[in-house]
């Protein structure tokens, strides 16, 4: 039961997440990170300003893996204002520095990618190797526990 | 003949460009990047500002792929200044709208890995799947002519 139990968490999340992507891309209701901003789907926040909210990834490819998100709805990246655009990096860095500090790496990678959820984010990824941010491989599965202990670390070094 | 020498020429290219980086960060001076903003190393250059230049990745993951690089030689991008964290994305918007428009592709991703030159540099790849911007693709090898057509058309659609 140990075993299964956290694959099963994980599995449910993922379906979770899935659905609710498909619903708002159907629908076009609130995106999934609109939910998550608006506190309606918990998250591991780390951080948050007027303009942005970042956040653990529940897929992780390493373990401080954190989303970027603008509270402006928008797909693209490249299609939000420039205000948002300036600030996104600038709001970023600290989280970054912070990851940097808290996990064994070279530095923090970046990466925008948005095909699966119609909601720009910016993925903050602790590397060592370009294959440390490669999103073929299979995500970590962590605990809550663990979950919220990466958390912890990372706002413990903002 | 044909057939080899792209290869061929390619292969020498690699190597110049990995000895000029081993070379930078052995006696510290100029990277790579500031050598071709310099002018000094030739570069099939997309835009330029008086803070960033844009040229085309010469190991391309898909036609189209662009680098922006900071006119000021920082090694990893989050120690980069204010100024210029925050102009990066707005400078990189028109390239990457010209990108989208020149290839086929959903959009067009980000990436900022920086392992392997010491100088922040964003890269720019029109993608339509996560795997079209994974670092651990083969690079495609195009010819110069090839490389002159894929510069021309971004910067038409610029």
């Amino acid at each position: 039961m140990r075993i299964f139990a956290p694959d099963c968490m994980s599995m449910l999340r993922r379906l979770k997440y899935y659905l609710l992507t498909f619903l708002s891309k159907t629908f076009g209701g609130m995106t999934i990170f609109s939910k998550i901003i608006a506190g309606e789907i918990p998250s591991y926040k780390i951080a948050e300003n007027e303009k942005f909210f970042a956040f653990l990834d529940i897929f992780p490819l390493k373990e401080g893996h954190t989303l970027v998100v603008p509270k402006k709805e928008t797909d693209n990246i490249f299609d939000l204002p420039d205000d948002f655009l300036a600030e996104a990096l600038v709001f970023a860095r600290p989280i970054a520095k912070a990851i940097e500090k808290s996990f064994e790496c070279n530095r923090c990678g970046i990466s925008v990618i948005g095909l699966e959820v119609p909601h720009a984010h910016i993925h903050l990824v602790p590397i060592s190797s370009a294959n440390d941010i490669n999103f073929n491989n299979s995500k970590l599965k962590l605990t809550p526990e663990e979950m919220k202990k990466v958390q912890e670390k990372i706002i413990g070094n903002l």
